[in-house]
């Protein structure tokens, strides 16, 4: 039904400034995240995104590097009715494919590249209103398209990481998933009630 | 049934080089961990409880601080016939109260200290031989209570955290737990298979 791997098509990098993210050959990773893009620091300043801390607290940076599904992009785009999604559309860092549903991806799933980088992935990469906006403009003609966007991209966003392991990622590489433990189902009940 | 809150009772620390923690006034958190710990740092480098790399290698360090719960060290003392089992025999660094199946608590669970630090729970602390050794020179006419310890102490030795957010900690402050999001019925049904 879906696999626990897969294999990097693509790294992107987003400069200081910019709202997209643009391709480079292979992506340096150490502590920080993804050497020359925005999102790396061992801290950010917290925003809309982190609800537990008045805007603009330092915290620790789970937030560095945002992983795309090709096959969750090809899903948004079909029911745009669009020929393609480009992952420097979302900011994306690293586009993978073989991954279906990787923006359903648990928090403390480690991603294992081949190369030897591991990430931890920090949960799904919520909405931001940026791509709809860029979408739009790339189709003015479809009125409705910033809208329908939104909910076409609904857990298909991919997820955001922070690195366990550094080194080197290239496109080509493969990388396997290894999912936390599972949750007691003490927790699981109270997630009902 | 159980609460996801609780009150802070202790705070110790390991120094370098010893096996049992002391117990201090407050504890100094940054992002490195607990102030004097000897377990504190960005990175740690791997051993036996990392299997996913070669031993000593270098990585990001979420086991920074070890928190525990009295509720579950009065269990564990009570299988063992025993007065009671400290917190400094396991090298702990939190005591708390309240939280009656802390152990349990899924990855990436928050850990929101009324002082302001925050914590974020990288999973359950795993059996180290250490504590048994302890309570059998304790006991030493308890023939058979480093093996029962292992067994009594099972899914009851705390957990393991690393700093979202820094600052004081001060025995007698409040915590509140935040699950992360649960997870998607798709992967506990991987679980399983």
């Amino acid at each position: 039904m879906r696999k626990l791997e897969g294999i990097v098509e693509k790294i992107l990098i987003t400069p200081s400034g910019e709202k997209v993210s643009m391709e480079v050959d292979s992506g340096e990773i150490t502590f920080e995240g993804l050497e020359g893009d925005c999102h790396s620091g061992l801290t950010l300043i917290s925003h809309g995104r982190q609800p537990e801390y008045p805007k603009g607290t330092v915290i620790s940076n789970l937030r560095q590097i945002t992983i795309l599904s090709a096959e969750e992009l090809a899903d948004i785009a079909a029911d745009l009715q669009i020929p393609e999604l480009d992952i420097s559309w979302l900011s994306g860092n690293i586009l993978v494919s073989g991954s279906p549903h990787l923006s359903l991806l648990p928090f403390g799933s480690r991603i294992l590249f081949s190369g030897g980088v591991v990430l931890i992935c920090s949960g799904e990469n919520n909405p931001c209103s940026t791509p709809a906006k860029i979408v739009q403009s790339l189709y003015p003609e479809k009125t409705e398209i910033s809208r329908e966007f939104v909910r076409a991209a609904m857990h298909r966003r991919g997820i955001v990481a922070w690195v366990e392991h550094p080194g080197r990622i290239n496109p080509g590489e493969s990388f396997r998933i290894e999912l936390p433990a599972a949750w007691d189902p003490i927790w699981v009940e109270n997630e009902a009630s």
